[in-house]
């Protein structure tokens, strides 16, 4: 795949705001503002969304979640090739809402790899971020749990917790791109993380639930283009 | 909803035969043989298939699963309002390959009414069909985990089964309709499930891993027309 | 079994205050308690603290939860023979805060039976008391988990889920023992739930994490006594 | 804690033939054994088993599996400090039979840290090996899953994990000791394993169902000997 850095994922979670249609003109604006910025910029819409977004934009679009079972009979469960044909080009894994025993993030790994998917791999600690990051994925996301949502962003909160698992992660995996996520909410902590080493965010209810979410984002590119 | 009696519902589970495009053209020829003989037909593809599958034909289109989770901060999930807005008609709960707490079947049959989704609920006993009717779904799925998949059909090798699950499922709801499953591969497996009490089957590599689906479906319709 | 009713059964959880020799402590006053009252108490310590509550006291001692497996290669599972070796005479199933899966609610059930254990199935709402009602435990607790720990009674704050619930089992399981949990911490709360229809109550910290422990249960008791 | 190297640890799983008094009897086996040759050896019962083998023998206890919780409203978990009371001196963790999600092996070797207990973590692969490895637990162990129980021995049947694994985790944790196990049934497995650089082995059919366990034992033991 091309490099993706720095990057800036919107996770639409099961956001009302960013479901079906929604999560279309959504993607629709989030595409805009990476087009007009040149930052490269992602979404991460619902399993039943993909594809109406993957047809309706040209930018990376993520799935959240793949199980890591192979094709057979598994109802329920989330194929990577499934997710795949509907046009995804990458999958969150072990997000810290749908963590995975530490086997199913090797193996989810391993089938987004095999089936062409970019992978990013969260971890809410230094520490776990290096574990996952021995999995070789395409890239990691340092989220502490107990920031997510809150709009008190890592970079400014707990900026030692990002220094250090980029330090950690590049002990073990010096290739690998780094995100970090969780309270993201303003330009100014997009910048505060790219200072800090990482290669973007990962950004959810800061632009889906704004007001203004192109406005939001508008600010985000901004300050990646200041951080670069 | 139409009450769908008798109901044949094929589950695609994660099958690459109806994976992605697949998906759209077996239902298709699945859509096809119900208008051809009118016998009611449904299909239960993947999440990411759900769409274009509900675009491409006319029939009831399930989810094989949902979360019993609101709308929010569930990375990961499949929320009901999501599998509705991509066009579904109902959703699969609780089938033996993706098993629920007691607890999250119960919410998952009340988001799925509260979201007009159909929902069928798969138990594996004939004491545990009887549990989960009382929920109230619109149906029940019968399918005794030790027979899916093996060509062996539940309305043949176990017809006790469903003759005492039909008997304790109507002594505590008398309006739910029961589907049966499992090893059903002969228009004789379905007849035999009709005439055992049931309303329709639910089916999955009988159909989707035969070499001609449409074949053997049609002589699953021949023989609900039979048995009617 | 000799019939527990009415019955009050401590649930120890993992207290700090009821682990170890404090469980056998406990214990023993609890036993002393409903000795010199005449009312028929139990506990319910933790897997390993089964023996040595066993050892030291005469009363029925109940294992939190068991897993539905037999014996084989299952490390760090509860096997149902292990407990009962251990000393215990009974075993909760289905906690809230150890929710199962409906196959494995069932399963645990018969494997309690088959032990010689006695079954205190948890449910949170009347419908789901009535599901596990058809799985013929030996006793069916009442537990809405929003009111567990607040000192708030079930049979107080919500007498009409009790109500129901004694309704609804007895509709489909004339003979199981029902008990009710979640917030009691009176005697007034243990004779109001008598009064709605059931058997006794299932406590945690109204008693474990009391200042005297063994007055409150004496107020049970008393309440007991006279609500017969 | 005194450093347990190199160590023979019989994991008892829910084996009959360990449970209850035979875990007693099969501990008191197991010490003699260690205490001719001379070599460590410990044993890993069942929750409800560990006050007895504790109480009954003067080798190292290890507890099965411990629940990332803390004290409080956790019915049917397993507690750190319960095990610790009970008189075990360290605990299994992630074992492929009780896969933890990622987050959980890591506060489960933090939590067994701060109780006294010495942490054996489990995994499958090398990559996970050393992953674990990075929680610092006392001991990591390498097991295979697809041999457990089968009688081929990792250390002969795949040599390549053990050194791989011994290569990985080191490169990340110097100190950290390493077992090896899945399929060990005699001396010469044993002896391979530590030639491969591990520091002792997990066992558990090997010994447990074995007609005569202390003579496999003493085997075992003769094979450490030669292979220091």
């Amino acid at each position: 795949m091309v490099r993706l850095e720095p990057f800036l994922l919107v996770n639409f979670k099961t956001y009302l705001e960013a479901t079906g249609k929604r999560a279309v003109d959504l993607s629709k604006k989030i595409e805009a503002v990476g087009r007009n910025s040149g930052v490269k910029v992602g979404v991460a819409p619902q399993f039943c969304d993909i594809e109406r977004v993957a047809a309706g934009v040209d930018i990376p679009v993520f799935a959240q979640h793949i199980d890591s079972v192979t094709p057979g009979a598994n109802t329920g469960h989330v194929l990577a090739e499934s997710v795949k044909a509907a046009g995804a080009d990458g999958t969150l894994v072990n997000h810290s809402e749908r963590p995975l025993q530490l086997l199913d993030i090797d193996k989810s790994v391993q089938l987004a790899r095999q089936t062409g998917l970019t992978s990013v791999v969260c971890a809410g600690t230094a520490r776990l971020a290096a574990a996952v990051a021995l999995s070789e994925p395409d890239m990691v996301a340092i989220e502490p749990p107990e920031l997510i949502g809150t709009g008190r962003a890592v970079s400014k909160e707990n900026p030692e917790i990002v220094t250090e698992s980029v330090k950690r992660v590049r002990s073990v995996n010096p290739s690998v791109s780094i995100l970090c996520g969780a309270g993201i909410s303003t330009g100014e902590d997009v910048y505060a993380a790219l200072k800090l080493g990482t290669n973007g965010i990962l950004v959810a209810s800061g632009v889906v639930k704004a007001a203004k979410p192109e406005e939001v984002l508008a600010s985000f590119c901004e300050a990646v283009l200041r951080g670069k």
